[in-house]
């Protein structure tokens, strides 16, 4: 069982960025909490952050056919990123979004994802506990639609 | 730690509601899992659902000091239930949105939730795992919060 | 054969208000005529109104599986009842719409029923003989669809 | 009494175009349908078909003052024919608007009638039986309002 | 003269409801206030809240021509509560809308009320005392239009 | 110097068109009036009324290259025909609108000309009248132009 | 006969602003060529320009009762002077609209006109001449309706 | 105490305009019964009325500081008189707006009120007797808001 | 193999029209280059123009049943032609929507084309040119979809 | 080289209002920091502030040729000051707009600026520092433009 | 001559992206039949994929004065790559835009190109083949605009 | 004290793209002006372009906690450039945004930036200049907020 964990723009000062308002939980700890989540439930969590939607669709490039599942957080990418959308559909595999935040009690225009439809759902508000949720969300998904794992 | 489980509108036929489509898990069955989960984390679980948005709000008043979280699922309630919402806000608790399908892959009107921006966070399109998550989310920002539990 | 027959809220105040506007046919008499055309039908007709979104719902559950279409005129909630939708869709048989008057000659915001795409059809503007019309063509529709009947 | 029954473009190959979708009754057996019931009426029916707008406009302008009511299916021009609507309400009798399919749940732009607001009712989603019950329908109306007949 | 004084959905929790924000003042004052200044007036007054749209349309039906006017705040109602505009354009009598807070300075959507065009005005923004001054303005109302009072 | 005066849909049966509103002069005593002080003005006037757009395109066509100015009434098509605009936007001559009536008092929808930007000028309320002033404006725009007539 | 010939913002340097674009024909020529036209028709014109909405308004209550029509050229006021539309609303005559150039072939905004629905027509796109023309169908618009002049 | 009543364009007509409409109490009286109100509450009223949004905003400067409370009605500069907004804001006391009819049940453009955001609260739809009430509840509010007066 | 050329409205007067934007290359001759090609590909052209929006609804049943494809520039029908929409779609045959000009840099409404949903493609913006390619594009995909042609 | 400095509604007050706000810096000390400016640059400075836009308007007509640049801050005319556009687009000379605070972070409506279109620039959020960037930019614009200065 | 063939995000995986959808062929085998056909056209083809915004900007940069045109798939990008716009109008040759599906048949927000206004045409929704077809179409434009080549 | 320079998508070519558009003046000598004039100011400035979004957020996070401001023009980014807003938001220094025209006379979509609200001004039109006076406006603005320097 293999599943990507993904990050976009602004996700890798975690920690570092205002950290009076998104708290000192960087993102390699984050993603340590993940990872020993991961690993207690026997998943290979291959990790990824960038600031440009153009590698984020890369590295999904690289893993078609080669994973089981996503686990994303878009950052600003969520609302315009019409090819990390597009990329995300053509893995083929499911997918959940993740947000720090409440991205609906923000900037009105924080409120539509364009990479919600896209998913099969969404963790939001829970900042890192989040992501632990959407992974393990996601495997109980997987085991439910395809018992077998992968092939 | 005493916890509301709420359901909205039309949640109570869950499983007999075209089966084919919506899964064969009961509201019955739904709520023991979540009731089991909250039992093994020490929280009182009061379950409460109804088709009336009357009743939700009556229930929330009846709770007023009385409760530490809400977990709910406002069924369609979510697009204009604008009551349910003053009612959310007004008991003061941590509130999260759960909705079993993934709201963001339907009919273009379900796109906005009017109660969204009155929670904490939302976990969208899992199911009846989705609540248990939402459980254990809302603990654990409570426990993070107020450590020492109510009062 | 069983149908139900469904009126939303203010309409058993029908013939009480402002008469010189509504007509003087009461709720009863409309009721009474849309039964007499029903037994002739022979097709059991099962009336309810309420003025309580909730009860509407509750109704439509109680009759799951138990009905064979729906003859509805939801008042206002054409507009905003949502749950009501819901319910209409998930009771699974086919449903008629009707309107006393003509919903698109008065407000704007009349124009636009959230129910309608949840029905097979509707029936807009002939006062009380509108229910008996859409009782005929709804009775009609099922023959077509399945002219053996329930079961 | 004589009622104009209109059909606007496309009608005319009602039976023939995609049968599997539109079902097999022509237009020819749609208007012999109504006609047999407008017989039973005492009622002559004057039946029109055209693809151009213009037609149906002439059309009406023949029978200004010359008729009684009109039942008519727009087809397509329901959504921007606006000089069929001035031409409607010229001709200053009761007009019952009739849509073979229910237009509330296909493309979006289908859901608004320019013509609705000059009629006195819509019966939409019944095939050609809608026909019937709209000749049905606006006789009774007419015979309410204006008991001895045209003069 | 018999006035009914309407208060909707989360109105019954005033006082409790976050006090250090909408003031200590609980429904019973508020209610004991206006009841005081319509007896001084001369004018029986008919108290009434719930949290159920449903209810507040089944109460105003109880009094169809049996009151002379209506003081409202129709709480959330106010944005969505269209069976209940319908209930009140259907009593017939002078309709006075309040709301406690200045629902212009808050939420972009609060800014809109579908039950204002079927009042003859309102009164925002000024706290219990606003229930007094609707009171009174309304009085005045029925003395002008009707100076010999209800029959 | 030769003028075209197009009438568009339904304005052949002004006058036999519930002349309480549209008043009693008819489409020939328009255009009488019309002919009469072009002739004073020595001006060639070509009548053309039809409620068919294609045909009002036709005619235009016609006199490609062949007329000097354009008098239009487009009746409804005013709205909606943008063929008729491309038309009158082929011809190359200026063009004046008319309308009988101010439709900037009617529907919302009757305010906004699709025809307007590809025109001179309008002359909008003043009913027969204001075909001889927009002939008159016309021809002054054609004289003050090209001082020396067509060629 | 009495009519009000007034101008709005930036009218008084006509001739002077880009004269290149806008024509060398001044203000005071323009009132001088309506003035005469008016002379010869028998009306006294009260000429008043202002860039100043507060004193079109000020100038039209001046009149009140004391005037027969008014012909108006609102200038940019024409898109948001409300207090200007409630002004020739309140003064009760006929009022008619001219604007110089065709405001429907330049900026959108220019498009939709605040004072048309309280005029009789309007009069667009011919530059001086308009206003001559306006005044004649004015006249000839009040002679129809009130055949025996103000008293 | 010191208190500004200010009026907007088009009220000083109140009573010549349309009196069949609007009523025959005129500026003067309805100016009259306010201060004689709140000579009875023993505060000083400054009353202005301009058809100048410039001249209602230099009045509000004059008494920047000099005064406790405004009461007005913007008359149609409610909807687009942004500087009188922000001269309002700028005052820095409290501010009710008054309007004598009820603007929901009129055009809908007058349904947005640009002043309301600025204000405390508004009376709406109560002629001139909404200026007492709106006098009576800004005095209340400032006496409980700052119990010992200006200073 | 046979294919409809259709040309909607004004398309008649190419060449003649405004040579120096649209070019001399008149209808005839941009006919007589489609039909060379289709000769060459073996393929029967029925070239058909209409400034009537019915005729060309009219034209497109003539052949239904009875062509393989079809090549349209439907004119300013593009933008609101629905009639003519449901008539290619009731073709059921491959239609691709050409434009001799690139709609996208022009008036705003022609961005939108409400024929393009029911094609498999277009070709915009190549003149004459664009015709070709569409009848070779449309030729190409038959031969894909249905190697053995029509039968 | 002369330029106009102009300020609209409620800058004149600036040091007066909220200078917890908007700071100490009066309308006055602003305009000397400019002039100072100027001077050094050689530049009769003529400064001008009004409440009303028709005085604004006013002031720009006088200098109609005898300027040759204007800076202006038009306060909340900016957002519907059309009557000011115009006047601003009609002295043809470059002007500079200036805002105090940065418009963009404040309320929706303050991000549209109707009189950007007709300015060559803009300087937003930088107080009275603002004015004086705009004077040396607007003056190194016309050096550019016209080396030689005005005539 | 050089032309450019560029495709943006998501192109890569052609062939591999759910080829039961979007077919077998590889971006590979597009590619060598586009370059097939240039080659018989006597141009240079340079190929280019990105799924970085910024490296296609960058690619078009390097050719800024070196290519006489450019076909383009911008893949998502067409819909928000305004920084693709801004390059593509830089380099100052045509642009051919091309889609392989029918992008007017799919979501809503995929039939607005943010791309097409900058270009001189479209061929959209026919595969692989729509590309040859592009690069036909636009070497006769350039053939036809500057018949001599590049220099 | 240290300012970054920052400049978006396609502004290294300004001087070769369009220059009888976008002047001679390169981006070099825009910043060896912009440099000229920092030293002058005794402020370091590190000046940067790309092309890629996710080059300036990786740049901006580099100087996270290491810059005191930011002079930025973002170029198309502007518009939809949402992970750069959230980085600069992130840097939590002061931001000046420029853009070499005036983009409020362009397209409507320039006119909206979505990174003005997270920065303290923009200077807007000025070309190079621009750059100049926003750096001058950013130190100022630093030193007065903080005058004793970063630390």
């Amino acid at each position: 069982m293999r599943v990507l964990l993904l990050h976009g723009p602004n996700l890798n000062i975690l920690g570092k960025r205002k950290p009076e308002v998104y708290g000192y939980t960087t993102m390699k700890q984050t993603n340590d909490m993940v990872r020993a989540r991961a690993e207690a439930l026997n998943c290979e969590l291959i990790v990824f952050q960038s600031n440009h939607e153009g590698e984020l669709v890369d590295h999904l490039h690289r893993y078609l056919g080669e994973c089981d599942g996503v686990v994303i957080n878009p950052g600003a990418l969520t609302h315009y990123g019409l090819s990390l959308r597009d990329a995300l559909e053509a893995v083929d595999v499911p997918v959940v979004e993740v947000h720090l935040s409440n991205i609906h009690a923000r900037e009105e225009w924080r409120r539509i994802s364009m990479i919600s439809p896209v998913t099969i759902g969404q963790v939001v508000g829970f900042g890192a506990r989040g992501y632990v949720a959407a992974l393990e969300l996601l495997l109980a998904h997987i085991a439910e639609v395809r018992p077998a794992g992968r092939t």
